[in-house]
Formats: C-alpha cells, sequence, structure tokens
C-alpha cells in the first residue's frame, strides 16, 4: 500500500524488468521464467503491493527457493493424467511459482470457456507471492478466479491453541467488475489477523499489536512483540476454518504434514505447498434474466451502487486500493520505489550484472 | 447447538416427520417438497442446528415465504439452455429452497463425476436454511462441496459502512473427511459477527452484545441491544469481503438491488435471493503421490492430526459439534427437543391435523 511517508522515485519498467530478469537469470531460470519473475514483479508494484514486489520474490528466493532446492529453476511441468474432462492436476516439480501461477490461471480459462468451470491443482508447487495478482489478471480478461495456496511455514495456531500448525495460508476472489466500476473487485487476504513481518515491524519500532493477533509460547494471547511466538486467525473460528480449507484442499492433492512444509530433512517425506486455481466463465452463472431487461455487467453496476449508497459512500471496495496505485504509477509514467528500495535494486543490479539505477538519475513522483 | 440449560425429550422421528410433511402439505406444497422439509428438518435437529429446525423453517415461511408469495408450492424448476458442459442455471421459479438445494448439489455431484468439478446457479430462489446440511450431506457421499446464497434481508453495514446493505450472506464447505477423522469437515457460517436472533435475546436478557458486533443509526459501534440498528461483518474488511462476494455472485446469477430483497413491491423489479452450489470431485484434485505411498483419505488422516497435535489437542474441527450431536442423538433413539419446542410442535400439529405428541408421553435424554 502506499504511505504518506514515503516519497518515490519513478523508475522506467523498461529497467527494472532488466534487473528482474537478469537476477533470476543468474540463478539459472530460463527465459520465460525470467520474464514471468519480471512481470509479476512489475504488476505487483504497479499496484501498490510492496509487501510482493521483486526484492520480496528475490529475497524469499533465497530463504526457501533456489539455494535451498525448494525452487527448480528450468523445472518442467509433468501434467497427470486425469479422467475428469474439467479439471487438471500438475506437478511442477518446483517450478518458479510465478510462472506456474500464470500458466495454470491460463488453462483454468480455456477449461472455463468451455465447461464454465475449471479448475487447476498443483504439487510440488513453490511461492507464487500474491494471489491477488492472478485473479486481478484473470478478472481483467473478463473471468471469475479464484486461487489459494499453503502458505511456505506454519506461523499460525488453530482457534483455541497454541501451536503454529496452520500457514497464514491466503484466499484471492477476483471478479470482472471493470465495466460495473472502473476496476475489478480483488478480495485478498491471509487468515491470519497480521503477518510475521508486521510483528517484526512493531518490534524494531517499539510499538504494541492489535488485540487478539498472536500468542506467546504458553498460547496465551499477547500484544507485546517480544513475545510473540506464532499468530492466530482472523475472526476466531471463521478464520480458523478458512485456513484449514487451504490444508484440507492441499491435503487432497499431495502435501505432507503442514509442520513440516519447506523443512529440508532428507526424511523421505514430501515438504512442499501446494496451488490450487478456478476459473469460472460469468455467462456460466447467469440467468439472462436481469431487472428490466439489464445486461448482466449493468446489473452488477446497480447492486454494487446500491450497496455503496447513502451512509455507505466512503466505504473502500476490494480492489480499489489497488486499481487507485495503479492509476497513480500511470500518472507518474513508471514504477514507483522508495529510496531504501532503490538502493536494494541497484545491489541486486551490481550482482547479477544489470545495470544500476541511481536514485540521483531518476525524477521523483510530484 | 445443545445446552446445559435443557434437558431434552426424545422425539421419535417418524412422528416428528408427520407433523412437518402435513405443516407443509397444509400450506400447499407438493409431496416430493414435504418430504424433503421433513429431511432437512429432521438433518438439522439430529446434528444439533436448532437455529434452524422445523420451526424455524415454518416460521421462516410465515414471514417471507408461502403466505407472502416468496415461495411457491409446486414450483416447477426451470432448467435454462447453457453452453457450457459443466454449468447449470436453474430459475427454480420461488420453490421451497431444501427441495431446489437437495435437487442442486445431487446434480452439481454428478456433474463432478464427469467434469471434476461442477456448478449450478438458482435464480428466483428461496431460503435454503442451513448451508451446512447440504455440504455435509455431499461429504458424507464422498465429495468436496460448497454452497453460498444471499440472506433474506440486508441487515449488515459494509465494513467503515453504516447502512445495512448486505445480507448475513453465509458460506458453506464440506470435506469428505470421514475415513480421516470420523466425520466431514464442515465450515458454515454468516459473514456478520452474530446474528440479529441473538442480539434480540440479549436484549430480552439485559445483556450486552460482544465488541464489534453491531452500530447504531449513525453507524457508531454499539454493545447496547436496544441501540442496534444493524450489524457489522465479521474480521472488518476480510467478513466484509466474504460478504460481498455472495451479491456479486448473486448479481452475476439474476439478483437485483440488495436492499429491495424480500420486498413484496410491486414495481416490476426482482426480489429474489440467490444460491450457488459447487461440488469437487476429490480424485479430481488429487496427484496420486502421497508420501510414504499414503491413500489419498490416509494423507488427510495424517494432515489434520499434525494440525491438531500437543498443544492444539482440545481444538475444536469445524463439523465436529454437529458430529457429537449426530451421536447423542443416535444413542438417544430419537430427535432432541426442549419442552418449549414440543409445546410449539404441538400447535402446529393441531394446527395442520397432525397428530400432536404431549411432553407427557415423551421419554427424556437421561
Amino acid at each position: 500500500m502506499s504511505s504518506q511517508e514515503d516519497q518515490f522515485y519513478i523508475v522506467p519498467p523498461a529497467i527494472h524488468d532488466e534487473v528482474v530478469y537478469k537476477a533470476y537469470q543468474k540463478r539459472g531460470f530460463d527465459d520465460s521464467e525470467c520474464n514471468a519473475a519480471a512481470k509479476f514483479s512489475a504488476y505487483a508494484t504497479t499496484h501498490g503491493i510492496r509487501t510482493h514486489n521483486a526484492l520480496k520474490a528475490l529475497h524469499l528466493d533465497d530463504l526457501f527457493g533456489s539455494k535451498m532446492g525448494g525452487c527448480k529453476p528450468s523445472a518442467k511441468i509433468l501434467k497427470k493424467e486425469s479422467r475428469f474432462a474439467s479439471s487438471e492436476v500438475w506437478d511442477c516439480q518446483f517450478k518458479l511459482g510465478q510462472a506456474t501461477a500464470y500458466e495454470a490461471m491460463e488453462r483454468c480459462i480455456e477449461l472455463a470457456d468451455k465447461y464454465g468451470i475449471g479448475q487447476v491443482s498443483v504439487d510440488h508447487a513453490f511461492h507464487y507471492l500474491w494471489g491477488g495478482g492472478y485473479v486481478m489478471d484473470a478478472a481483467k480478461k473478463g473471468y471469475i478466479a479464484y486461487t489459494n495456496c499453503t502458505a511456505s511455514i506454519t506461523e499460525v495456531v488453530p482457534f483455541m491453541g497454541s501451536e503454529p500448525t496452520l500457514g497464514t495460508n491466503p484466499h484471492s476472489w477476483g471478479f470482472p467488475t471493470m465495466d460495473a466500476i472502473g476496476f475489478p473487485v480483488v478480495i485478498d487476504w491471509a487468515t491470519s489477523v497480521i503477518a510475521m513481518g508486521r510483528v517484526q515491524q512493531l518490534k524494531r519500532e517499539g510499538k504494541s499489536l492489535p488485540t487478539g493477533a498472536a500468542v506467546d509460547k504458553d498460547g496465551n494471547e499477547t500484544t507485546d512483540p517480544n513475545k510473540v511466538a506464532a499468530l492466530k486467525p482472523f475472526g476466531a473460528h471463521k478464520g480458523y476454518g478458512l485456513s484449514l480449507i487451504n490444508e484440507i484442499m492441499a491435503g487432497f492433492i499431495g502435501a505432507s504434514k503442514p509442520t513440516l512444509r519447506s523443512n529440508h530433512l532428507d526424511d523421505g517425506d514430501k515438504h512442499t505447498p501446494n496451488f490450487y486455481f478456478q476459473v469460472i466463465h460469468p455467462e456460466a452463472l447467469s440467468s439472462n434474466n436481469f431487472a428490466f431487461g439489464r445486461t448482466q455487467s449493468d446489473n452488477l453496476k446497480i447492486i454494487l451502487e446500491d450497496i455503496l449508497a447513502g451512509g455507505n459512500k466512503n466505504c473502500i471496495v476490494p480492489g480499489q486500493f489497488e486499481a487507485e496505485f495503479a492509476e497513480r504509477t500511470e500518472q507518474a509514467g513508471g514504477l514507483l520505489f522508495s529510496e531504501n528500495e532503490i538502493l536494494e535494486f541497484n545491489k541486486i543490479a551490481t550482482e547479477c550484472g544489470a545495470t544500476p539505477w541511481p536514485a540521483s538519475t531518476l525524477n521523483k513522483e510530484s
């Protein structure tokens, strides 16, 4: 999200993409993977998703990815035989998450075009960063899209529990509402109240956590970031249920014990996350009977206007912040990064042989 | 849910079903509808869902249903032509929700058998009471099932809003985990923190609401049940997003303005809720590659055991309360009702010409 504190520099997309491409290339990824990584990072940055930009993607690769064997450059996706016409199961063999997710969503769209609804399940997956990006992309193409995945590690306790045996397990839904409200509704969040990164930030700043967000080592709720041992699901048993969904679906696909996920034991077990993708063609839901002869899209417009009328006119529609940041990015004429982010990019550029972009050479956002 | 305060009477299923059948018959419903209503009410009661038993179903019919034109006895479901092989859209023409939902879920199962995933969308729907019942039923047959619907009236404000323009819009997921843990995982709840019925109960008892559950007429949060004008979504923007999903999907299907739902204006507009059903065949998700050669079901067992180990061993699995109540019902050898509920049933029995069952003739649960 944008922040008043940051003055952003404007980075031409081409030079951003060059650094990202070369950073992935240096790690052994092939051309299509490097392109997917650059495209996805630019998309996240364009929409203000600073928690999942290229810097985070590369940091994640350092922690769990190509250096550790959690992600395998140039991996080939094995598409399994299936007796179910509108369903595919892929063993992506630890392929880069961004490349896998783009391809899976494309395949779901093809299936939805034919069957009205299609699904792709992915085993041996690596992190795909920001599920909202894939469903937003599909929504902009005119489809209703959904994805969930199991997070790399277990940091969340079940409701009333004391041990972190669940991932922050996000859900992402996208809806093609561009004609209705100017941008796709994108509902996208983790099932914990806050992320562990936020706990660390509050610790550095000497601040307290919000209530209900974390527990100490004994499973008692705490707001002291120094005592946090694990996170809590949002919304009590409801968020807990939503987190369980991802673990259960991963279990049907091919996951093993959640608490061993991203563990590098050579124990004959499976240690990787799973992805699940689903796309619905909006016409496959349509009764073709909308009040006053409206089109489906006009109908959505009337409904969203009704929800956001009167005392609700300042409410935010999920996806609105991202759409507003994309507009700001477009007005700036380039990707928006803080000075610290620019410094990090330049370190990476130097390491991978790309051209650095000193902040002094960049325009600032006015 | 069960409650310590209540001493339950044991009602033989046959005499329960007779009253429910005849009560619906008197309202003009046909044989298959009366059977669906009786079966569903018995299922809810068996699983301890006292908020959606036969008494509530009939009360709902009084408020919005066959007496008001919101539900039309003996309505025929029109199945629309579709170019999408795994998707159907039905105009159920205000048919009884229970009969419609059972049939829609059955059709989704047939589609999932063939395509791996199938969906049925329903326009001109009436209330189906307890979505958890349909997904539980499908899960017990071996399928992953999901349903959502738009609630009959709008009682919930958007996140940061002050006007109730959203329904309590529930989501229900069921998973076939019987072999893994003895019962299906059923995740089923409304997207408001609490129901309006709970507000009224707290008002009668002179008690306060939990924080974050409701707002007054100005949109300010209140815990005073006398000041409640509308409910809040659970989990801030996250529950709000989940509630929006139902409104948006209904909008793609055929709904009109949420705030006019269940309104009996003769204004040429549409005023009914919508249903959405989806079923996935679990084998359509399977990589057929589970650690240590496990079966898919054994894999689920290991995963759920891992989540509920150690300090989490007293955590509740969604669906567990319902399974425990069903066991209690089985041990009692009949449906469990409180004395007040029995009195209400006998009033209904007298009205519709069924045989009443005075509490004095029934056994109590030991």
